[in-house]
């Protein structure tokens, strides 16, 4: 057990996809850092690398293959997430995104909110060569039509040009991480047609088709989808500014909760109901299964030079350790490098000030 | 039966709020137009007097208080509804919507989609003064904690004055149809924080709050509300956008149907699951009918004259019944007048380019 505090970063070193390490932050779990570290024992006993970021006297003995590093310090419930992350190096996601930054780790996962995750990892492990915005994605469980919904919430407004790129890494991430080889792409509006919807949408939808024109492989585009679409298995990634992206999360959450309350109260409302839902069950078991969040190891951090992975707060050690595997998953299969290449075939990347300018002195020159 | 094509319109007479007169379209049914007949019948049978529009021969004999107008011309599937409302003046859903312009009802019900009465209602029925756009509105069937959300899509963008607007109009619909004293209002975001969210969300928070300050009649003002609030109980009504609220209300109708359909699926799944879907049936029925979208009469058309409802084209006789019965009771309860009285008081009518000139000289003079 080493304590570490620097702040200093040093770029990104390359990676080794051979055998990738993820730096997980156990701070902020609702059944606590231990429940993080159990879900690590698992990944670890799958054969995946481990440094765990926490205090280790919560953490106890760790098997091989997972190493604690003391960081007692949190700030997974900050107000101020964003200057938290700036004003805290000594807290734990701080130091698990250094280490990811650093090369000792090619993935990151954080038990510790959305926003500490997203702030510790922009400003450590930094956005990735011509990537405009991070976004947030989540695999959605659907029953038998698992859909990714991507930006749900690391941007409040969104641009034509993010939009575009956002398509690019939810597509990535459902190849890489989720296992669709061509994924189907859709963009959430208020119509399928194409001329209708937000003035965003509307030329996002033009963009997205001239990027695609005569074909890639990174995706297919299946044009505009409405809200219904999200669990009507048209599309494998949805993608939406993450003002839209989080509301539909959140309803879908919430309904979901909602019907299957209804359905529970009802089932224990006379005698008879409650013999109905005894035997109703086993059958309701399978399809509670499918609609299990942690199955799916929570939600990505896309966009930046390493995978990020947050899984919710509430997750159990099952979910924690689906978040490790993925998250080494995507490393492995460099779901970044993927990303990068599918946007620059696309002519998508953001051109580096300079690199924009010698582009503009060759076409006038 | 008399047939009636002018398209002559006078201004929109007084109303008679003691024996208020509906409109109806019964064109664009999914069980035809006698289905819709026969919920006017329902209604009628309570004291409401309806004119019905639509193929006099489909509706054969009406009861006292039902007037049929023959109409055989539909608009319902147009492709592009404000092109056929314009062209078509002998569409039923134009005459009928002529027919609230010119007193002879007070309130419009159409059966046959909301585009159709959004450009019929919009050209023939006008907007209200001081409303700067209409909205749609639809009473969510959530159990046990009602909530009406506003705009699904009337409009795909809004501007900061329309928002401001819409929570008027929602407000005012609920106190007078839907029977809430004083409607809890929220702004659909993001987050619950008045600083996050998107820009207009933010600055409409801001304006609504200006609007309210010092307490207004009209509605409780309950700040910015999350996707899973919707189905929470936090407010009556939901003020959004109408990309943003028609993605939200197609979300939730399709994760409805979805997880209901699951249940069903696992009920049938095996006999004994068959048996206890059978003794559950009874407790789930309470329940599927508190979700049952026919309860509420359908979708509202706000900001124009009149009230307009939109029933949906599935629904059966009952449903059409509670459009007609919920479209009278806006009437009689002047929903129109009650919105334009707590805008006017709130001074959040828009002021015409005179008046607003006049108020300019008056400042600078």
């Amino acid at each position: 057990v080493t304590s570490e505090a620097s702040s200093s970063a040093s770029p990104v070193a390359p990676q080794d996809s051979a055998a990738p390490v993820v730096a997980v932050d156990c701070n902020g779990a609702d059944l606590g850092p231990a429940e993080v570290a159990a879900g690590a024992a698992i990944a670890a006993s799958q054969g995946t690398r481990v440094i765990l970021f926490g205090p280790a006297s919560e953490l106890g003995e760790q098997p091989d293959g997972v190493e604690v590093i003391d960081a007692p310090v949190s700030i997974a419930k900050a107000e101020d997430p964003v200057s938290a992350a700036r004003s805290t190096p000594e807290a734990s996601i701080v130091q698990a995104a250094r280490a990811v930054a650093q090369g000792r780790a090619q993935a990151l996962v954080c038990a510790g909110g959305t926003g500490a995750a997203l702030a510790a990892g922009s400003f450590n492990i930094k956005r990735a060569r011509g990537i405009y915005r991070p976004a947030l994605a989540i695999p959605l469980p659907v029953p038998r039509r698992p859909v990714t919904l991507l930006d749900v919430g690391a941007n409040a407004e969104a641009r034509l040009e993010h939009l575009v790129q956002f398509a690019f890494m939810g597509a990535a991430l459902a190849r890489t991480v989720l296992g669709v080889p061509r994924p189907r792409v859709g963009l959430l509006s208020n119509s399928v047609e194409a001329a209708r919807g937000s003035a965003l949408v509307i030329e996002t939808h033009d963009a997205l088709l001239a990027r695609v024109a005569g074909g890639i492989e990174a995706f297919e585009f299946v044009g505009n989808v409405e809200g219904g679409d999200v669990v009507a298995g048209v599309a494998d990634v949805i993608v939406t500014d993450g003002f839209t992206g989080n509301i539909a999360l959140k309803l879908m959450e919430g309904v979901s909760q909602t019907i299957l309350g209804a359905v529970r109260d009802a089932a224990m409302s006379s005698t008879r109901a409650k013999l109905g839902g005894m035997l109703l069950r086993g059958a309701l078991g399978g399809f509670r299964e499918e609609l299990d969040p942690e199955a799916h190891g929570g939600a990505y951090l896309l966009g930046l030079r390493r995978l990020g992975v947050v899984p919710h707060g509430r997750f159990t050690r099952t979910g924690f350790a689906q978040a490790i595997l993925r998250a080494e998953r995507g490393a492995r299969e460099d779901l970044v490098g993927q990303t990068q290449r599918a946007l620059e075939a696309a002519g998508a990347l953001r051109r580096s000030p300079m690199s924009a300018q010698a582009a503009s002195l060759r076409q006038t020159g």
